[in-house]
């Protein structure tokens, strides 16, 4: 991801924008449940790069933290989440499938367990977003560090800093 | 689109400037063809707001015209297209239904074409972010225009204007 933004830094601005409006910005939604949509929806895109680095993300923000972001990600019905969670990654699940998928039936659920309409309209763009992040990464076949450690850290570095800051010389 | 916009402007903000950058920034890919490689994934993703409007700007921009547009969407591979141009579309299509289903052939058609690596680059990024866009706008099931000279007209202004100039008053 970070090779394309120096490859293209024109593209790399909106994109950084919009990722840490969406998903460090100001909101009701905790930043670990919006960090937990992107990676959950980025595993079911099979996008080893990007639910590696966001699940890092959201397990520095979530108590429950790696062994949670790894429950949620392969059956979040049955993970220990927050009714309103389940329904907000239902919603992000057919947002996934296809914009059309999205059923009065599954935004209904997730009104029902006290989602705004600002929370499900973030996590409809959130869904869709990584929809996009995952094919731009894996349609140009970058390459993705192997090494769990390697997240953790860009993770940590993440949650501190926001996706708009500058690349840290370490990193 | 333009309600979600003007629901939600701090991620409006991203949406147009990368849609702006993408199909009307500096680049060697002429915007008729890129805004077509947006209305060909519309299609294919199904989404009637994206596939007209986008359809109707390159519509504007295309010599074929609005028919021509048709083709390719319906048959791009027996479209009047230049083999590039195909290509492209191929790529395209391939991002639409997964990142990883970008194989080299797809890529190597291209470059034997005579895309350059940006051109392929910007067709990736293109088809992608229409696969946000799509599910954004359908997600939300947010209505839209039946009328084509709606579309024509809108497509005549952005074709002018772009992606990031204030909405006209007419509009």
């Amino acid at each position: 991801m970070r090779a394309l933004q120096t490859y293209r830094p024109e593209t790399a601005a909106p994109l950084n924008q919009l990722a840490n409006i969406l998903l460090q910005g100001p909101g009701t939604l905790p930043p670990g449940e919006r960090e937990l949509i992107g990676a959950f929806v980025s595993a079911r895109n099979d996008c080893f790069y990007c639910q590696s680095i966001h699940g890092a993300v959201a397990a520095r923000h979530l108590a429950g933290g790696e062994s949670l972001v790894t429950q949620a990600k392969l059956d979040s019905e049955n993970a220990p989440l927050t009714e309103k969670l389940k329904a907000l990654l239902a919603i992000a699940g057919k947002v996934r499938e296809g914009g059309k998928q999205v059923t009065a039936e599954v935004v209904a659920r997730a009104r029902e367990a006290g989602a705004t309409d600002l929370e499900i309209h973030d996590t409809v763009l959130i869904a869709a977003a990584f929809c996009m992040f995952n094919r731009y990464v894996d349609g140009l076949a970058t390459w993705a560090p192997e090494d769990p450690q390697f997240y953790r850290d860009r993770g940590e570095y993440i949650a501190r800093q926001g996706y708009s800051a500058p690349v840290s010389p370490a990193a």
